[in-house]
């Protein structure tokens, strides 16, 4: 029996237990795109009978496999030579791909070493699958009736050949025909259960449409997928059942697609024309790292703090003494003294703040471990909110600073700072 | 040919890219510690028949089979029909688990469900094992000389089975009564292909070991494991190893095993008794973020400001407002002086700086995307470092933040700072 398609991935790291796959199921989710659906993954090491076994198998039963790994310039790397020999063709130099690796060397003004010419010598008969952003190349064979496809398997040059290489390619070959279109809710601030349970039902009548959960911690998306005969009938599925989940689960949605928490929080910032400043203490840092990870950020962002000591407080920010010395550096009165002291030091329009104890030392009776203060302040009004999360550092890191990121999205789409209800409460 | 041992995950949210499976790798790393390798991995769907294949298909290969997923209550879990009908091995009732499942469900106080009898099902001549957390039994199956062990895949519920329950037996079984130990270099600063040319022949001669190269961008790790009759000799194995690889890549070697590069850091400041005052521009905040991930940074770490515009760098920092005008916003002297501003004005040891282009906008002729400096400040000097990154504005991030954490770090070993060679220079 043919299998539709399969997915190998070469490395003896990844059967060591040192690494997790995470390639295989990034090609299944591209694959989906067009439809074809994966049946099988296998993940083997570097040595070549091995490599030799898997290849001839999967080309008996498959008619599409996907090769990961093993094209490095290292001793190591035995995937095009394992190719060569399962299949009989021998390894022969690509003229064009050794140019392309000796012109990016250049480019990056490192010296190329003769190991990475090893990676211009493929199968003969393989058409090239250009690489514009790695030294490998990748390259497709066609066996009997399958076709296989070697990439390199590092993540972003994988996913970038199969993007814009590989996918229209097999778009054309192996395509069902049938229109297929994803959209992916994001959303912070409830758990899966509690989604799952609210949700039951609601897709119930529709036809052509598929609603998978897919936590990512802390947050949770919903991935719907419509299959119809054309794209304006899977447009409007996608929107019915959107519009139904909306109905629902509407509220703890921040996104679609691609769209971060903190990119949503900048354009909030832009299109109302505000700028913000930022301080923090527990969070150290990671508010200010995540808004700046998203091009633009210096058009709403005027400065970040992190107020590690007390005196960083009183000086960076004006926390006054008597604050830290009553109250405590980690209360409600300083978490609000920052978010002010940061907005009027900067002349900006806002200020968010964290403190806390991000742990595993530090905590007492009165503020254990996990306890966090944000402080949020605009021209009128200062606002604080008290939480207290649980797990590891950089776990109460992670969950302080996308609380109060998503606390400044709500007020920035004009709800009350003070009917946010923090998640993770405990 | 016999493999040693394979690894089979079940579920068809494994094949469609929704989620990553961390089972497979788990399994292998719990293996690894009684000398077990794992020599494939297998994802398969929850369709029958492709069950039956893959089980039929590792039992003629494999002495050990650790097969995961498929036992849930669920209509979609079909592991142990598959089995049963692939071995010719009935389902019959085991009382003992039905009695555990009731058991379950009274102690957390959930009505059970006719669908959690069928968990109670297992194949005739099957070994349960016991599932202390979960309503699903395992059960171990002999057929042939191999044998099979098939378990829930929960992950929580698989790691404690495995570790509690598998693995004495299988040590009594399996063990190759070998001692194994590891131990991984942590290198910054030399690629994968140079690394790997360097290293050509250095472990000539040891028997017993085998060396891994396992990048990890922007970093390289190497990993040796070595294997022995007794402890001893294990240790002394790696030991001779670990010195031969660092004879040739010492220079680049900052930590091993579990230790990041800013524990290292943190480590290195406590140990010179310094604390560190860090300014950002375009690493907005991911050097401090990075540096607060240790826990006890604010023993060391005073405080880290993010000056995106150039009125935060004047008051926060004191950058001259004629080095904002003159040589610019990037450029040596304004790294310089982010990084004096920071000391001085944190009353700390040393200042670190870093001000740059992270694209994709806001470059020009002079100062192209991928433009950094980097700023170091003690009590009697400052040094600045020139470099031009590559990638996209989350790599330039990444990237510039490591090459100045890994320049303070040769800093504080005691390395004159203007003879640091960055690397990844374009």
């Amino acid at each position: 029996m043919k299998v539709r398609s399969e997915v190998i991935t070469i490395g003896d790291e990844l059967l060591s237990g040192s690494i997790v796959d995470t390639n295989s199921s990034m090609i299944a989710a591209i694959l989906m795109k067009i439809g074809v659906e994966v049946h099988r993954m296998t993940s083997i090491g570097d040595e070549p009978q091995g490599i030799m076994d898997i290849l001839l198998e999967a080309s008996r039963r498959s008619l599409l496999i996907i090769v990961t790994g093993g094209l490095g310039p290292t001793e190591d790397d035995r995937t095009a030579r394992a190719a060569a020999d399962a299949f009989g063709r021998p390894l022969t130099l690509h003229e064009p791909s050794l140019q392309s690796i000796r012109e990016f060397f250049d480019r990056i003004g490192i010296e190329m070493t003769s190991n990475n010419e090893r990676q211009a010598y493929l199968p003969e008969g393989s058409k090239v699958i250009v690489n514009p952003i790695g030294t490998a190349p990748g390259f497709a064979l066609e066996v009997g009736e399958s076709v296989l496809a070697f990439l390199p398997g590092v993540p972003r040059e994988l996913e970038r050949m199969l993007n814009d290489e590989v996918l229209p390619e097999l778009r054309r070959r192996f395509s069902s025909g049938q229109v297929i279109l994803s959209r992916t809710l994001r959303l912070f601030g409830v758990g899966e259960a509690k989604m799952d349970q609210i949700l039951h039902g609601a897709l119930d009548g529709l036809s052509g449409l598929s609603l998978a959960s897919l936590p990512r911690y802390p947050e949770n998306r919903l991935r719907l997928t419509a299959r119809a005969n054309g794209r304006e009938e899977a447009e409007r599925l996608i929107e019915t059942a959107e519009a139904r989940l909306r109905e629902r689960v509407g509220r703890w949605v921040y996104g679609v697609d691609e769209q971060a928490l903190e990119s949503i929080v900048q354009e909030l910032l832009r299109r109302r024309g505000k700028r913000l400043a930022v301080a923090e203490s527990c969070t150290g840092g990671l508010i200010v790292n995540r808004l700046t990870d998203i091009p633009g950020s210096s058009d709403v962002l005027d400065r970040g703090v992190v107020s590690y000591s007390n005196m960083a407080k009183t000086d960076l920010l004006g926390v006054p003494e008597d604050t830290l010395n009553g109250p405590g550096p980690v209360s409600a009165e300083t978490a609000e003294a920052m978010a002010s002291g940061a907005r009027e030091h900067s002349k900006t329009d806002l200020g968010l703040a964290a403190t806390g104890i991000a742990g595993p030392n530090g905590g007492s009776d009165s503020t254990p471990v996990g306890t966090v203060f944000l402080g949020l302040s605009d021209e009128t009004n200062t606002w604080s909110q008290h939480t207290r999360l649980r797990g590891g550092r950089t776990n109460v890191k992670t969950l302080a600073a996308t609380i109060a990121l998503d606390w400044l999205r709500r007020y920035l789409l004009g709800e009350n700072p003070d009917e946010y209800q923090t998640p993770w409460k405990r």
